[in-house]
């Protein structure tokens, strides 16, 4: 397999002893050369500590490194928490020979325990020696929870002729639903963009994926999306570029990560595309598509590969939008189950229950009220999902 | 064990073979007097036929009889469904000899799949000849899905001396969730009431009862809570009635029956009660409790005996309102286990375990923010669940 690169940055992954398997639980990128940022974070009121440094330092538009533990979310943790999350940062920039303030951090894992920031301590002059071009494998590894693999995505495309590399590491597998989760993403690119720029379409991207999947609908102390763009290509990008190449790459990262994510569900089997058409908004579209997706009704149903379309419409008329039972239409792939609200019978069951065995399909509901239109990935519901969840801290 | 009774009322459950196990799945309840009537049904946009019936005909605040199906729902059924839902009841008015207006009907199961009249209709006169004043318990059996024991509440207060008695009984496993779910509730009482006084003081208990308890957050079609008032005690109550006790028979009636749903829900294996209090308003205090209540995270921590207060914090985070994480505490029934949002150590957590490893108990959040209060009762989520919901249909 090719090593994943991205010019001009530099990555490592190595253990420290916060997980208790041994395995890696530290990470760190850094750029070779000064990189602006951007980023966006959890909306939950309940925050983790490296949320409020990061959310102050990236005001300044650059960064050089992001340092990134897992095995403890250093949330719920007061001040010593904030204490914590700084330390970490200020450890590896003293490594680096680089302010402070040109480091952000990332926690991930279990909430309302210390940091063991001394164990970060020691592993700090081991964690920057680390650091090589090809890196980001460790480092997608140092950030894993209860994923059950690392999640990498990197591409190349190029911008008025100019080549530029996005390589994108995230990680997450429970706690995950709309507006993000218990999720950490890590993008880098050697384009050249201002920080607003970037943060514009880091904002787009966002929505356009990882705000649209869900696991088990909890949203997350610690969500994190971080870019950093360091121009060690000759590619740039700003507002005035037309054929936004840059936007559509990063989409493309992204929604490749958020659906690595929902494969990797906490005892997910199936990837299934929750698709509302005909909506009166999109707004509405989008709800809908949002309450089915999250439905453990309907997620458990996927598990059974059951075609019990009942518990669709059913959670469709909870979404508090305007639904006309009678007008509805439902899709599995491109099989019709349901018109005007009524079952298609034995052979469409048949058929649908084909592709419900399926490890990814789609479920398509059309309303026939109007043009609003919206998707959403999910996962099914597993009896390991409860397994993993029951036991996550013993 | 004593029987079951309500003076005026007789009931009876038989088999007619919707059920494919061959057990009970027809039910009637008949008051030999006229009795008033009033409902409360789901909020779900889409809804089983017979909610449409009901709603028209509870209008006239008089009814005699309610025939009650499990096994099929009676949803997704377009106008053959209502004029199935229809049938059903005029066939049991024909054999009572009463006006069809004064029958009403009600369905659970499968959605979409058309209702197997012909069986319904075979078993009528079989099912009013079954009739008897000690027929409650095989009402309560014939209206049950995957629920593994009838629920049944027979009390009896007085008002102003007069004795009168009210016998409750309900069904509902799965599709729990605040506003109801997939629930049926059937409420008896020879107390004389007017429909309007009724009305007010079911919405009332509802408000108390089944609005506040969750299984797994779906909201059914089906949801229906019917009290029938038919005066064959003396006791009268009206709205100038002082010291109401009616509606604190009520009350007691539908919460206890609220928790037979809980403690009955599909795979739980434990009642919790969420006690929000110091939230800035009540409903801020409820929109906390709820989001708790319908975490998937908490409840399979919950199911693993797991004092996770993390999984706690991170939902009442994503509430929607404001909360202060450094001033919340948690309490596991008397157990402090977080304080100004930070755990209290590992003494609390030894002692909240035990509390945890108990079939019923309580979490308390105090917020410090406020007056508001509010409280929801919750289960575990466990692997049965969806081992149960997997497999409903096959």
């Amino acid at each position: 397999m090719k090593k994943i690169l991205c010019p001009g940055f530099k990555a490592a992954g190595i253990a420290c002893g916060l997980k208790k398997n041994g395995e890696k639980d530290l990470g760190l990128i850094f750029s070779t050369v000064p990189a602006n940022v951007a980023g966006v974070f959890t909306k939950n009121r309940v925050q983790g500590a490296h949320i409020l440094l990061d959310r102050e330092r990236i005001k300044s538009g650059l960064c050089r490194a992001v340092v990134v533990n897992s095995g403890n979310a250093n949330c719920c943790t007061g001040k010593q928490g904030i204490n914590d999350a700084k330390n970490m940062a200020m450890l590896c920039a003293s490594e680096l020979g680089i302010s402070e303030e040109l480091v952000l951090a990332a926690s991930t894992g279990v909430i309302g325990e210390p940091l063991p920031i001394e164990k970060i301590k020691k592993a700090s002059p081991g964690l920057v020696k680390a650091l090589a071009d090809e890196g980001f494998d460790d480092f997608a590894k140092a950030i894993m929870t209860t994923d059950t693999v690392p999640k990498i995505v990197s591409i190349q495309r190029d911008i008025k002729g100019k080549i530029f590399t996005i390589t994108g590491i995230a990680k997450g597998a429970g706690m995950i639903c709309p507006n993000m989760a218990t999720m950490l993403c890590f993008i880098c690119t050697d384009i050249k963009a201002s920080p607003q720029f970037l943060q514009k379409t880091l904002n787009d991207a966002t929505k356009q994926s990882f705000n649209r999947i869900t696991i088990d609908g909890d949203m997350s102390t610690n969500d994190t999306v971080i870019i950093m763009a360091n121009g060690a290509s000759e590619a740039v990008v700003q507002s005035s570029t037309k054929n936004n190449s840059f936007q559509k790459a990063l989409n493309e990262v992204m929604i490749t990560l958020a659906k690595k994510l929902i494969k990797d569900g906490e005892g997910a089997t199936k990837l299934v595309e929750i698709v509302v058409k005909g909506a009166l908004s999109d707004t509405d579209a989008y709800k809908i598509a949002d309450t089915v997706a999250n439905s453990n009704l309907v997620k458990t149903a996927f598990f059974g590969e059951d075609a019990n379309w009942g518990r669709i419409v059913a959670a469709a008329g909870r979404a508090d939008v305007p639904v006309n039972p009678d007008k509805i239409d439902i899709f599995f792939d491109d099989i019709m189950m349901v018109k005007n609200g009524l079952g298609c019978g034995k052979a469409a069951e048949a058929a649908s229950t084909k592709v419900l065995k399926k490890p990814e399909f789609a479920v398509l509901i059309d309303l026939h009220q109007g043009k609003g239109f919206s998707s959403v990935f999910t996962c099914d519901f597993s009896i390991d999902y409860v397994k993993i969840n029951a036991d996550y801290r013993s």
